[in-house]
Formats: C-alpha cells, sequence, structure tokens
C-alpha cells in the first residue's frame, strides 16, 4: 500500500521558506501571487493488506519522525 | 484561487533524505515499510478569477522556482 503524507506549518507560524520563494516570485514578475507557504511531502510504502494497521503506523510515524508537532500539522492520504 | 505543488525526484535518482527517514522508521521498529520517498509541498494563493491564465503562472513558477527540473518533477493540483 502506498500512502502521500503532507506536511505544513500551523497557521500563525512564521515560515520563512515560503516567505523567501514569494519574493523569488515577485522578481520573475509575477503580482498575482499573494501567498506562499511550503511544506514537506513524502511517499511511504507500507507491505501488507491491513489498511487501519497501516495508517495507525504512518500516524505514528508522521508524529514521531516527519512533522514536529509543536509547529506543524501533517495530512495522510491513501494512494490506490 | 489556490493551488499546490508537489515536487518529487524522478525515478532512478537517489533521494538521501528519504532514505535517512526510512532507516529511522526502521530504528523505531516498523519493518513494514518498505520504501520512503521525499519531495516538497508548496500552496499558492493566486489573484483573479483566470483558472487558465493562473495555471500557466503556477507552471511557469513550478519550472523556474520550485522543481529543478533535471531531477525533480513536479505535480500541480487545484485547491476549490
Amino acid at each position: 500500500m502506498k500512502f502521500k503524507v503532507i506536511v505544513t506549518y500551523k497557521p500563525g507560524i512564521l515560515d520563512p521558506q515560503g516567505k523567501t520563494i514569494h519574493h523569488s516570485i515577485e522578481m520573475l514578475g509575477y503580482k498575482e501571487v499573494k501567498d506562499v507557504r511550503s511544506g514537506k511531502y513524502f511517499e511511504l510504502e507500507i507491505e501488507g493488506n491491513d489498511k487501519a494497521k497501516a495508517e495507525l503506523i504512518i500516524k505514528d510515524i508522521s508524529a514521531k519522525l516527519l512533522a514536529n508537532p509543536n509547529i506543524q500539522t501533517f495530512k495522510i492520504e491513501t494512494d490506490k
């Protein structure tokens, strides 16, 4: 089974990478872009057919390794 | 309008961050995880209602700033 995990900053947390990219976009000449937020993306492949168990594993991994729960939030998506 | 851009390594391109996380997951005790690929995630907010024009802007920004076309590929998703 394949899972996708998207990690983003919580609302209100400063996102310096997003700000830098936003500035570069303005330098490119695109004034239409109002906001840029950056995050991380992961694809995990899990052995077996127990989807509920796999989701528990992914949740634990996301909270312990992929995201910093103090400042980030994560979203898990199932692929196929 | 909100757009999401997901940047991942092309197949065959080494992903050291993914490998490191995979190793940490094994240290956590989860042997079920077979593969981890890492990528980047961006949310861009664009002014206006011309979706076709906004998509062209996002494509240009993705190819020039968000991804390195030599080793990465990007996917654009519309949000709402």
